[in-house]
């Protein structure tokens, strides 16, 4: 059934009993696909019966159908004529998220959460500028909602009673883990109750049917929990704000939801539809999993739900994870935060051996940032735990808050630099650019697991500034021993001659790389030598010293080229008065498309041996003398 | 009686009686000193009463007293031992805002807005951690509390029921303007009801006194506005999330808000005290401005409230804001955007002239961004207009949502560069280096007012990318006009000579300043073009083959030096193979304490003569060949 749905029309002509059979293909081919490439499968298995539901009642793509995040739109694109997955998240194959290149039916691509409503709201604004009558719907998670965004967008939309606009909160409880906050334990409560027309309804025919009040009835009213407001308003929150509220609803039930979209699309003002589902519906192992109910997963058993490989090679993120379990217990006064991450930035040891100690701010970088503001004001030491991407959240308040305060905070980068399969808005190439003019912050970008904790061991102790550590996602390389040190930085490798021809300035994991370029260079009759820096900001000053000691400078990074580490150098080779050739390797200005980490690196010309042949060319009309602009070397600058 | 106050615990001693004394002087002491320096003055004669009441109950600075935003901040000045406003936002004067430098009863010192509960939550936290009970109280105000940072910190504050925090929001119904949106709504709806325990006391009782239920006390019961619910609970919003709310109090009653803090006190949870207060109380020429009740003034007539000298110069936002008008007739797509600062961006003109396609989100500077992302969607073109420094909150949004979907999408930077007198959190230092990364985005940084007009008017016709257009503060200087063009770019001053010495490529209302600095090269016999890029992003093609004809190229720009336009520049040249000796003159990575624009400038070397030494050595050194590093020319990268 599901291959003969092309497009969402094709829904209209299913009886109930056959959607719920839809439904059920869906499921298994869900099941099924994601296991062969792996991606988000519980969420997605979560909203089968909303996302039939969403398409039967609106009609996309006149009406704006959003998701939030984006990572449970796999069923949306199988009901619009997307359903080859075996390349998911693969170069050229479907990406994970909705993607404009893919259909008409996407509008919403990057994965960064909480901000459907707010586009919600732009187009519902636009929509009515221009007199058009579309509709526009946004589903979003309820772990979504803890996010400043979504509080903005709630403050907008809910004061418009003219603009039409359906908000569907698809509540399952968790973001990776369960959702947390005042927000969580009132959802808790729209949960368990009736809803506000229902409890009118019996509210009525109670008092009509009793002929004297007293105490019992007053006491009926007041006895609840949390008092006579919670049983006659427990949709408080939302209707306070002045949004129209429906539900709860059961978000498995398709006819349920059909017929509360049905009520919301024709209410004409801004409305929230309150469905409850399961992450990880109809799929045991996942139901199973406590962790995060399968919310993304590598390839599996479909049967078991069991890794099909499972590498033993320690990753960036279990190092950090075993390194703060020890910090944490040589030192009483660090404390870690993360934004609804616990599990993936790898927290969880952490807070099992110190649980007050540890605080989930839910999906909320920007208070991650300024609440470690205050409790290192406090007079302790938190680590923030971020995934590099998504600390762009919270940069002012890094600048601001922490900064400006010389507040010691540590940040720690996960997934910085190319991550690949996530695409554009997942790859972590913007921090060592934008942290670069937080006055006073110190960033090390450590290139092996010894170097990661030891250079997180240095970052807690910085008490009057903040401190970032960033690394890579995946497994963490081999050691790459230092041959000696020049200031605070490390020497790879020594070409042993008086003046070498070439200083390449090698930023974190990307130190094996550069090795290998230095021995392509070799083989050129190039001699160079490979410095790690640790700390990249600020620039160590015995840099610019070492640089002079060569013909040529070039830096290598793995992080956006637009004031990145690149810039850094060469502005303080300059403030040295070292005016040599120099050239900043590393991504382009641009949005990157998914594909494998190694895949991108090769597209954007960051290996070895690309760099190689660039090099060469530099020193080549070096040795020429100088010659026209460009001449001998390819321009990176796509 | 204020000048015994020396410290808060001399409040202990006096009566209510004379408490109201005191806040009667203190009030005559705020007209009399802001009137001569200019200042935050309405928002300070609000908080007169409230902050007597927080220095009687709290025992700061062991208690932590905290101030949202921190212009309201003078009474708390006063009463702790800083009396002496003569040079108040003046070089060596005291800060505009609290100031850690000034006082151990100081914590936050940025002024940008919805920060103070997440450092509330975190300095609680702390406490916690280290079994301290020191107290913590924030201060925010109804505004504030539309930013996401806000809702964040609620989120977590009200689940945390064993961590004692107390939040006073100063209700006063505006940021500069009204405050805007559902919560706005919902304040107005607590402020004109009795509260919960007074409803359940009322009603207890009216139920006890009716011995016979039917429809009418169902209808009393039913018929508010708003139904049950708001009469019964109309605190809603903050116990749905877990807050004990104590409210409304009238903030002008020293003794109501002392009784209602103490309870908060005792609460040991947290609690929510509403304070209900007047901007510019006790003023009448504050109270019947209804612009934004003198919010800030600059130097007036104590008696009349009327500006001393009102300059005639147009200031950079009245041009913007007249030729917004002129666009927004012309078309009818154009739609604008503030987050809470409609008349200081200079979007009141074009509000009164398109009510309906103006939109203030709060201060929401996310929501900004992201519902212009989809109000381009839509099919219109927004134009965001904002402070340079508050775009740093949208950073993320103008990043994932405008620029990687591509979004047409004009953002209006106002107060860029040096601000001065602000102090360190309003200098619009960061943009030119943060928004390099943007992929694809162009940014115009025009030089006087017939530039601001062109380049505005190039921007919107972009449509497929985010623009930007940023200015300074102040009165915009007189035109300076081109002598030629090279590429896209204007060349201010051809040297007329066959080979020349320097190009100075000048950003933004710099060029006069770089203009004074070519003629004090000529006086030492070097010859300089000097080029306005007007679009800084993306480098224009032309500039590397015009750098090539030069011996030295220098940038000066009104942004922070670490990755700015001169990285960005810097980084064009290499790429184009370009290698010769450049210099990137900018703002020090540091921030800057308050002070005048011009002192300011001073004393960052960012002036003519400055550049014009380090320039003159620069070439004195090429002239002898090169030479050791730094010879020759002094560092300015402190």
């Amino acid at each position: 059934m599901l291959a003969r749905i092309t497009e969402p029309r094709d829904l209209d002509r299913l009886s109930n009993e056959e959607l719920n059979r839809l439904a059920g293909e869906i499921r298994e081919f869900l099941i099924e696909s994601v296991s062969k490439t792996g991606g988000h499968l519980g969420p997605n298995l979560g909203v089968v019966e909303l996302t039939i539901a969403l398409h039967r009642v609106f009609d996309s793509p006149r009406d704006k159908v959003l998701f939030d995040t984006g990572h449970q739109s796999y069923v949306h694109k199988l009901l619009t004529g997307r359903q080859d997955f075996s390349r998911l998240r693969k170069k050229d194959g479907l990406s994970g998220y909705p993607s404009r290149a893919e259909s008409p039916h996407d509008f919403i691509e990057n994965s960064h959460a909480s901000t459907v409503l707010g586009w919600a709201d732009g187009i519902a604004k636009a929509h009515q500028v221009r007199g058009l009558d579309d509709h526009v719907v946004a589903v979003i998670g309820d772990g979504a909602l803890t996010g400043g965004m979504a509080w903005e967008a709630l403050n907008n939309i809910a004061a418009a009673k003219d603009r039409p606009l359906v908000i569907v909160v698809n509540d399952n409880e968790r973001s990776y883990g369960p959702t947390i906050g005042g927000l969580a334990n009132h959802l808790a409560t729209l949960r368990t109750t009736d809803g506000y027309e229902r409890f009118l309804a019996r509210g009525k025919e109670m008092l009509s049917r009793t002929p004297v009040v007293g105490k019992p009835l007053y006491e009926t009213l007041h006895g609840a929990k949390k008092g006579l407001k919670d049983l006659v308003a427990p949709q408080g929150l939302f209707e306070d704000l002045g949004l129209k509220y429906v539900g709860p609803i059961d978000g498995h039930d398709i006819a349920a939801v059909e017929s509360a979209l049905q009520r919301a699309r024709r209410f004409g003002g801004p409305v929230i539809v309150h469905c409850l589902t399961e992450k990880g519906r109809g799929y045991r192992p996942a139901r199973q999993d406590e962790a995060d109910q399968f919310h993304a997963v590598g390839v599996i058993h479909p049967d078991s739900g069991l890794p099909v490989s499972t590498s033993s090679a320690p990753d960036w993120t279990s190092v950090f994870s075993d390194e703060m379990v020890h910090l944490g217990r040589e030192r009483k006064d660090i404390v870690a935060i993360t934004a609804a991450m616990l599990r993936p930035v790898g927290l969880h040891d952490f807070a099992e051996a110190f649980p007050d100690r540890v605080y989930d701010v839910g999906i909320a970088e920007q208070h991650g940032a300024v609440s470690a503001a205050g409790l290192a004001t406090g007079g302790v030491h938190p680590v923030f735990a971020v995934y590099a991407t998504f600390l762009n959240r919270a940069f002012d308040q890094v600048l601001m808050d922490v900064a400006l305060h010389r507040c010691g905070v540590t940040f720690v980068l996960d997934r910085a630099g190319v991550t690949g399969t996530d695409g554009a808005s997942h790859n972590g190439m913007w921090d060592m650019s934008i942290l670069q003019v937080v006055p006073g912050l110190r960033l090390a970008a450590p290139r092996d697991a010894a170097q990661l904790r030891l250079q997180l061991r240095e970052a807690v102790t910085v008490e009057d500034a903040p401190t970032v550590v960033r690394y890579s996602k995946g497994a963490v390389g081999p050691a790459v021993p230092a041959v000696g040190t020049v200031g605070g930085m490390d020497v790879l490798r020594d070409p042993g001659t008086e003046s070498p021809d070439v200083l390449v300035v090698s930023v974190g994991a990307l130190a094996p790389m550069c090795l290998e370029l230095a021995e392509l260079l070799e083989r050129e009759g190039i001699s160079s030598t490979v410095v790690d820096p640790r700390w990249v900001k600020p620039v160590d000053e015995a840099l610019p010293p070492l640089a002079a000691q060569h013909r040529v400078v070039v830096t290598v990074e793995d992080n956006s080229r637009a004031g990145g580490v690149g810039s850094s150098v060469s502005q303080a080779l300059r403030d040295a008065g070292v005016d040599l050739p120099f050239r900043d390797y590393g991504i382009p200005p641009r949005f990157l498309d998914h594909a494998s980490r190694d895949q991108v690196l090769a597209e954007i010309g960051l290996t070895a041996p690309d760099l190689a042949r660039r090099i060469t060319g530099l020193v080549r009309r070096e040795d020429d003398g100088f010659a026209p602009a460009g001449a001998g070397e390819q321009s990176i600058s796509d």
